[in-house]
């Protein structure tokens, strides 16, 4: 997707080799108008499928599933939530989770009212890096026997590990930029 | 709102004589119809105003203000983030907030740069109940001396302190509907 390339090499900050920041537009500063094209790209992608529910987890991929929805027929938006205490209450699906970023455990949690056999499911996230949260809701969907459609990624870093590991759990992964290396400072893209 | 109160008489749940759970449609599964009616009539209620940021604290506020944003010219939203870690990095505002529900303490955080004198904000969240996390935002707004319009809240428990602390304020707090009671297992709206 070439608007987002553009606004990453515009607006992308490398902090060092594995982190790209874009807090300017995606995920702390949302620019609306950009997200939303954001959303049509998704669409295009996915537009043969029935979709029934969007899954994202909080919180930067939020804005970006309540504004892609709108173009899937406004399905409802599920976020999952990020708990750190061993107790879990109701009938919920979680999943434990490691994160290599913020090298932290935590779980991630769905309510079972919300997602089941008949659901078709797309996922949606700001970034893949290590793969680490999207694992965890596509386990959660498989609990819940819910058809999987794919998933659909804002900026995926291809030198990190999250990628391969999705798509070898035969999940369709579909990331509207590849950024292959930021060494040296520089955003270098995968395509 | 009456199209709010009506969603909220059909799927909201009263868990006790103080929580009303709108997880079906609000703040995990999300009706995005329904938001962007809550949306236009946020914009309904401050159209008079040049808004130029929406500003909202995750992770239940994004989904709400970035479908608003649509009914703003697209304006960016900015989502405060919270934090339990002491070191705050970088340059930013940040305010140390007590919450009565979690019992617990954190730190509300934005980066400085993306919001100075020149602007003219208006925060959205999705409720009000004792205002601690809003008047967080309030203080940051305050000291990046931007121009605060006022906050949208989609629902206000009236019985809680925070809407006459946020008032007395001299903040503008716009509630789309107002909760005065959930004795009972009955939720009971002020208008």
């Amino acid at each position: 997707m070439e608007l987002l390339k553009e606004r990453i090499r515009q607006d992308g900050l490398v902090i060092d080799e594995h982190v790209l920041k874009v807090d300017q537009f995606l995920n702390h500063q949302m620019d609306i108008a950009l997200i939303n094209e954001i959303g049509k790209e998704f669409r295009r992608i996915f537009k043969d499928h029935d979709i029934t529910k969007i899954i994202t987890i909080e919180a930067s991929g939020i804005g970006i599933a309540c504004i892609a929805a709108q173009y899937f027929n406004n399905v409802p938006v599920i976020f999952a939530k990020k708990s750190k205490s061993i107790n879990i209450e109701g009938d919920v699906y979680w999943v434990d989770v490691k994160s290599y970023t913020h090298k932290q455990e935590y779980n991630v949690i769905l309510s079972k009212k919300f997602l089941n056999e008949n659901d078709t499911v797309l996922l949606i996230d700001d970034f893949l890096a290590n793969g680490c949260a999207l694992s965890g809701l596509i386990e959660i969907v498989r609990e819940a026997k819910a058809k999987l459609v794919g998933a659909g990624i804002v900026i995926e870093k291809t030198f990190q590990e999250g990628g391969k590991t999705i798509r070898n759990m035969d999940v369709r992964v579909e990331s509207l930029v590849k950024v292959k290396s930021l060494k040296g400072n520089v955003v270098e893209f995968d395509d």
